[in-house]
């Protein structure tokens, strides 16, 4: 049973929007992302998504409101729900979903879809 | 869908040792426990749980070993491993696992089990 630093393994990430997998349990994965600039609009059809922002600022904007989440700060994105993600300089964010969740949800895209299962 | 921020939840609880609900998500839960002095040994038979330091020190122990946490750092106990947690002085920390997870695990312990799905 290892232990693991969030700083650490934020380190090892030199991608955005590229999320890596930190741990894994219950079928369920702690990933690690480095976000800046605009996400596609999406949702997820069958996840719910927890966003903790750990180092710099982030906002979810669903299609009539918007969340901004300081460091230490958290939201929970319900499955089925639109929303997409923004950073004005970047940040650093954990997220707890199911394994396999396609960062993209609904939709793929060329820049933003994300290889799966990327452990660091 | 309305942000919360970790440091805020932390100060409503007053207890130790009784983890607080703070978000639900695909039959998870995110919790947040203060901890001080020494849990009893237990596993969970079918849960793996994630520890993630907050403020403070934590220690895990093992049958073999022992895990040491500061802030940002985190460990997976994996379903079936007999552990025991503790700190020296009161350290906040993060717990994820299933919903409904008992804290004693597959013990009950007149002291230390909680209530389950107490929400903050």
């Amino acid at each position: 049973m290892p232990k693991a630093s969030l700083s650490e393994k934020f380190s090892l990430i030199h991608d955005q929007w590229r999320p890596k997998v930190v741990a894994q349990l219950n079928g369920q994965e702690l990933k690690l992302v480095k976000i800046a600039g605009v996400f596609p609009w999406h949702h997820h059809d069958d996840e719910d998504e927890l966003f903790l922002v750990w180092r710099g600022q982030m906002r979810i904007e669903f299609r009539d409101h918007t969340v901004e989440l300081q460091p230490g700060e958290f939201c929970v994105v319900p499955r089925g729900v639109e929303h997409r993600t923004m950073a004005g300089t970047e940040a650093e964010v954990l997220v707890f979903e199911p394994a396999a969740t396609r960062n993209t949800g609904n939709i793929v895209d060329e820049k933003f879809t994300a290889p799966n299962g990327v452990v660091i």
